[in-house]
């Protein structure tokens, strides 16, 4: 029998999973060479734009494999819709019978993005967070503090948006746990935040080097492309520890391919989160650190199988 | 929402729908270029030994882009489980929004292959079928039987398979409208039948050219990778006209490829199915004719388009 499960269910379901922990696990096996995940499968259209992504892999003798297919219609906000859509697949490894239809509609990438923010910040965050800085203000702004309460008790955020009426939106819609402050610029909030999160699609550098301070972390989430930047290059000459998702995605995409084509970082000196994070790693509470993370697929197969495994767990009671 | 479809009621929509005609659509839009179907991903596995499929594409300007997964994992029997496993799945062209899983198990799989079998059939076999004859006593065998019977009124059938005891009972299996002869030999076979379909997995010829009698015309189905083969490539020599589903995918699988490999077969001399089917070409009665299907993701996504249309058009009433 082949599971469906919709949206309502796995939004019910996602409450009840320790997100980071499974990020965690998926990254360790990614780093080990663990994990098999071919290049990405892509379908372009033309009227109206848009495009389909379909990825796909596993981690050795695990139960299952996965297969997610992701898409992105620009048009669609005017037809109501969502820009993105999509779902997600998982079969039985030892027999390919299919197990589960997650028809998440983009909802678990959102997740599995955020929880892997808080995962940098879990190990990379310095231990006193005295203000959260977020820059950006879309879903993923939002789900990045969600997942952050986790790992960090500190509950003042800085916030910066392009656009300052969605920016006050975005301020008005945290809860009162929150104490907001909308910064002038990104100059303002960088200096005032010690874990900064930048999410924004930009492909100019929003984050100035010179406003970084002494015993900063920054997670880079919004670039996962080769045109996308949100930190200066110059980030990097004040960072001592630069660790990415993927050390071979970075090589083509994110701040760590941005910077180490400025000339401002060695891609000798990039780590890899997973790599990292087994090290046992640690900061110095002044150093600068940086995650940049582009997304990888075992990621969508972490969250695929918890959500599952949940699903089968509480089905059978 | 999306529709889930499951097995049972694919079976049930699948005995409404004209597969035939779907599949002659879709050949003529693959040869007018008029489909984009990328590479197909691949994943493997080891223990137990299995691989995945992934296959992609859509028509230009049509209503839907579709993705099949399909599973080999040959220990599955001893588990009680079919060796082939998969779904289909069926999205908006124009938001991305997924309309349909199709649960399918590989047996839409199996109808489509058959149902361009017939096509083959409707178009280049002899005005007067004398016999038909199927090599290979397996699924495919009694799907490619199932589908002729809507473009050819002869029901006298020469069977030949490597295990006389499956044979035997492929035979019994048929139902009282067939008159079916057990041969010796492929090569009896070959000379009795003046419509001979191949479906086996063969990687050493089968099927001898000189008990190719005038006036024949063969459908291969079985080969659909470098190394199967079940025609001899002297029964290119003797062919006045070579039809291949896939130009592209016949210079590198098939009987095609083998026989210009061998160099009985001019590459220059194939005509590609849906460019026959359109140009109207003909066949003298004496004349030898061979279509050699390597299997085109356009026949998944036709099928899939037909079950979810019928679908939808039967739950609205």
């Amino acid at each position: 029998m082949t599971s469906v499960i919709n949206l309502e269910k796995i939004k019910e379901i996602t409450e009840n999973l320790d997100l980071v922990q499974a990020m965690e696990e998926g990254f360790i096996a990614y780093s080990n060479e663990q994990t098999v995940v071919p290049p990405v499968g892509e379908l372009l259209f033309d009227e109206p734009k848009g495009d389909a992504h379909i990825k796909y892999g596993y981690i050795k003798n695990d139960d299952y494999y996965v297969v997610k297919i992701a898409s992105g219609f620009y048009d669609n906000p005017s037809l109501g819709l969502a820009s993105s859509q999509g779902l997600m697949l998982l079969f039985d490894q030892k027999t390919g019978v299919p197990k589960a239809v997650l028809l998440d509609e983009g909802y678990l990438t959102d997740l599995r993005t955020a929880a892997a923010g808080a995962l940098a910040a879990k190990y990379f965050a310095p231990e006193q967070v005295q203000a959260i800085g977020i820059v950006g203000t879309g879903i993923q702004a939002k789900w990045q503090l969600e997942m952050l309460k986790s790992v960090s008790s500190c509950r003042n955020v800085y916030l910066w948006g392009r656009n300052q009426e969605k920016t006050a939106a975005f301020a008005a819609s945290l809860g009162t746990e929150w104490t907001p402050i909308i910064a002038k610029s990104p100059d303002e909030l960088a200096r005032k935040s010690n874990l900064i999160v930048t999410c924004t699609p930009a492909e100019v550098p929003l984050i100035p080097a010179a406003a970084i301070q002494p015993g900063t972390h920054i997670t880079a989430v919004g670039s996962d492309t080769p045109h996308k930047q949100e930190l200066e290059a110059g980030v990097f000459i004040k960072a001592s520890l630069v660790i990415a998702d993927s050390l071979n995605q970075s090589k083509s995409r994110g701040e760590i391919f941005k910077a180490t084509q400025a000339g401002t970082l060695e891609a000798s000196r990039v780590v890899e989160l997973g790599t990292a994070i087994q090290s046992g790693i640690t900061r110095k509470e002044s150093d600068i650190t940086v995650v940049d993370l582009t997304g990888v697929a075992v990621q969508d197969i972490m969250i695929a199988k918890a959500v599952y495994h949940h699903y089968k767990t509480s089905t059978k009671c």
